[in-house]
C-alpha cells in the first residue's frame, strides 16, 4: 500500500465517526452558485476555454448535472425545517474591481489580457445573480464577499452565532477554492463542518477529489443523500 | 491532454507572472515546526504509525531532509534584512485541550482511543517547543494558535498591518492543513502570498502536490531558492 | 483646576497635533442615519418618549438641525473627490430579530414591553432606509450591521484595506454607541481616525460631549468644517 | 428633570433587568492591570504628571484602594469555580513599538517628546508584568494585545467560544479606553457583558462615570459584590 493510500485510509476512517446534526442549529451554506460560475458564455469559463479549449466543459456539465440537483435537494430539506440558509456571491461592490484582494485582481487582469474583460462581475450585473435553479427565497441571507472564504469579508460568524448555529453544511463552487476555504474557516471557528461531496465541484475532477481528502481533516465529507438522511433522522428522534 | 493537465497548465502559467517582493514589507511565516510535528516519538506521528505502520516515515524524512534545511536558509535571509518573522505553534493554553475547536478535539480523541494520550501538547510541554534546528531568536514573534489558520485565533493581521507588511512567505507543516489555510487567509486579507514548495510538506506527498496546485490560485508557489533570489534581487536594486 | 479639567486639557492638547489626510486614502463613514433613528414616529424615539416624555426631543432637533447638514457637506466633499463612502445601517436580516446579539435584543424586548413593537426594523422595512436627506448614491457602500461597531459584523476592514484606505472620518448616530464603537474599532485596526463633533449626536448632549473627550485618545475630534478644510488643502497641495 | 437625567434614568432602569450568570460559562476579564498602569514611577503616569502636575494622583489612589481589592475578590470567586480567567496586557512584541496602531504610537511619541522615553513597554520589560497583587496563576490566560479592545488583536473570541463561554465580566483599566472597548466588543459578539463599576477606573473620575452610563446600553454595570453574589447564588441553585 502506498503512503498516499495509507494516509487516505486513516482520514476516511476518521470520517466514519457518527455526526450529530441538530437541524435547528445547522446552517446550509451555498457558495457562489452565481450565473457567471454555473453557466457558459461568461468570462469565468470563457477565459479557461480560451487558454485551453474545452477546459471548462467537464466543470459546467458537473455543475448542471450533479451540483445543482444536489443543492436543490438540500435547499428543500433545510427550507422544510426553516433552518438558516446562507447564499454567498462574489462581485465588485465598487463596480470597478478595486475592492478585491490582489489574488482576485490577478484573475481580472488575466481576463482583461485574454478576453478584454474582467472576470468578476459588479454586484448589479445580471451575471452576478444566483443561478435561476437555486433562486434565494426571502429571508435567506445573500452575502456578497470579496474573498474565497465566506467568513473573512462578511460578518457570517456573528450571524451564525447570534442564531445559535453550531454546525454548517457547505456546498457550491469551487471545491478547492471558495468551498474549501469556507469549510476551513468554519471548522477553525469551532463549527461542526460537513462538506457535501456531490454538491460541489471544481474545474479539475482530480483536484476536487484531492481537496475532499484533506477536508476529512476538518470535519466530515458526505453525500447530499447522507446529509438529508441525517437531518430527517434527527427530526424524527426530536 | 486530460482536463486535469489542462487546468494545471493554466494555473502554472498564471504563476509565471513576476512577483515583486519588497523585503522590508515581506514577512516570513513558519507554521507549526514544533518538535511533536517534526520528530518521531510524539503522539502526532505515533498515531499515524499505529493506525497504518510506516505511514509517517516518508513525512518525517521530508521534514528532516528538505523542509528544515529550506526554512533555515529562508530564516537566514529574512534575519539578514531584519524583516518580520512569525513563528506559529499549536498547543492547549488551558492544558486540557478544551480550548480547541471540535475538529482539533477529534484528533485528541483519536489519540486517546489509539494511544491513550492526546495528540496536541499543552503549551508548556517540551514537545510544544519549536524544533531546535529552527530556534526562534528574540524579537521573532511566536504565536500559539488554536486553529489550522494563523489569522483566526491570533491577531496576526493587525500585527502585520501595523508593521506595514504587504507580502507573506509561508512555510512549515502541514501543506494541506495549516500551511494551506494560512496562505488562503493571507491572500483573502489582501497580502501577496508565496508558498514555498520545498519548505513545506504533509503526510502524503501526493496531497502535498495537489494542494500546491490549488495554492497557485491564491498567489505564487516558489522554491526557497527562488524566494531568496527575489529578496536579494530586490535588495540590490533598492 | 479639577482632575477632570487637567485630564481634558491633556487630551485636547494631544488633539492639536496636525492631521495629514490623503483624500484618496480617506473613507467617510456615515453610521446608522436611518429613518427610524433620525425621524419621530418610529419605535426608537417613541420608546424613550414613552418612558420619559420629551426625552428624545433634543436629540431629534440636533439630528435635523446639525448632524444632517454637517453630513450633507461632508458627503459633497467626499463625492467630489470620489473618495470611498461607507453608509451603515442596523436591521434584522432574518426579519425576526433573532440575528441580533443579546444587547440589541434587550432593546427589542423593551420595545415589545413598552410599545408592543420591536425597536429595530427588518431590513426591508421603509424605516430601515437611510434618511432621504442623505440618500446613498450608486457605488456608495451600504452595509447592514448587527452590532454597534461597523467592523465586527461586516467585512469593512478588508473593504477598506483592498482600496488602500488609511484614514476614516466617522459621523452619524449615536455618538456614544455606534459612532464611538466604530471609531474605536477603526483606530485599533491602525486607521487614522477622525470623529466629526457636529456630524454626530446622541440622546444626552452631556454623554455626547463626554464620549468625544474619550475619543481624543483614539485620534482626532474635529468639526465638519475643519475636515473639509483639511481635505481641500490636501487636494490643493497634491 | 434635564435631558441628561431623563436618559440616565432610562438606561439605569434597563440595568435593573435580572442577569443570569452561569458561573461555568462566564469568563472574568482583567484588562491591563500591569505595573506601568497601576504604579507610579513609570512613563504612563509620569507623562500625565509632567503635563499637568498631580493629574494622575487620584487615578493611582483609586487603582490601589478600590480597583485592585475588587479584582482580588473577583479572582478569588472565579478561581474557586475554575471559571475561565483572561488577563490582558499591552506591550510591544517587536520591542520597538512599530507593531502598534497609530493611536498608540501617538502616545509613545508624546512620551518621547515629554519625558524622553516611550510610554508602552516592550513585552519583556518588568513594567509590562501584571501587578504583583493580581499575579496570574498557571492556566490563567495572559494575552498581550496591541489595541484598546481585547478581541481585535488576540484570538479571544475563539478562545471563549471553544470553552463554551456565554458571559463576560470586565474589569481593569482604563474604564473609558481599554475596558469600554473590550466590553463593547464582547457585547457586539453576542456575549452577555457585565462591567464592574468598582473594579475599573480611569484618569478622570467624571469620565469613568460617563462611560459607565453608556455601558448600560451594552449590558450591565454592577459592583464586584453584586457579581460575586450572583455567581454564588447561581452555584447554590445549580
Amino acid at each position: 500500500m502506498s503512503e498516499h493510500e495509507q494516509i487516505l485510509g486513516i482520514l476516511r476512517a476518521k470520517n466514519k465517526n457518527p455526526i450529530q446534526l441538530d437541524p435547528f442549529r445547522t446552517a446550509l451554506i451555498v457558495v457562489d452558485m452565481q450565473r457567471y460560475f454555473t453557466q457558459p458564455s461568461f468570462p469565468f469559463t470563457e477565459v479557461f476555454d480560451k487558454l485551453s479549449p474545452g477546459a471548462a466543459v467537464g466543470y459546467l456539465t458537473r455543475v448542471r448535472e450533479t451540483v445543482i440537483p444536489s443543492i436543490q435537494r438540500l435547499l428543500a430539506c433545510f427550507r422544510a425545517t426553516r433552518s438558516p440558509i446562507v447564499i454567498t456571491a462574489v462581485g465588485s461592490e465598487t463596480r470597478e474591481g478595486n475592492d478585491f484582494p490582489c489574488w482576485l485582481r490577478a484573475f481580472d487582469e488575466l481576463g482583461l489580457a485574454t478576453l478584454g474583460s474582467r472576470i468578476w462581475p459588479p454586484v448589479d450585473d445580471p451575471s452576478w445573480e444566483i443561478d435561476e435553479a437555486l433562486k434565494p427565497q426571502p429571508r435567506e441571507l445573500v452575502l456578497n464577499k470579496l474573498s474565497a472564504g465566506t467568513f473573512t469579508t462578511t460578518g457570517l460568524e456573528q450571524r451564525l452565532r447570534h442564531q445559535n448555529v453550531e454546525s454548517v453544511v457547505v456546498t457550491g463552487v469551487a471545491t478547492d477554492v471558495c468551498v474549501s476555504t469556507t469549510a476551513r474557516e468554519a471548522a477553525d471557528r469551532g463549527f461542526k463542518t460537513v462538506v457535501v461531496s456531490d454538491a460541489c465541484t471544481t474545474l479539475s475532477a482530480q483536484l476536487h477529489q484531492a481537496n475532499l481528502e484533506t477536508l476529512h481533516v476538518f470535519g466530515w465529507v458526505q453525500t447530499a443523500e447522507e446529509v438529508i438522511t441525517l437531518v430527517r433522522g434527527a427530526l424524527r428522534s426530536a
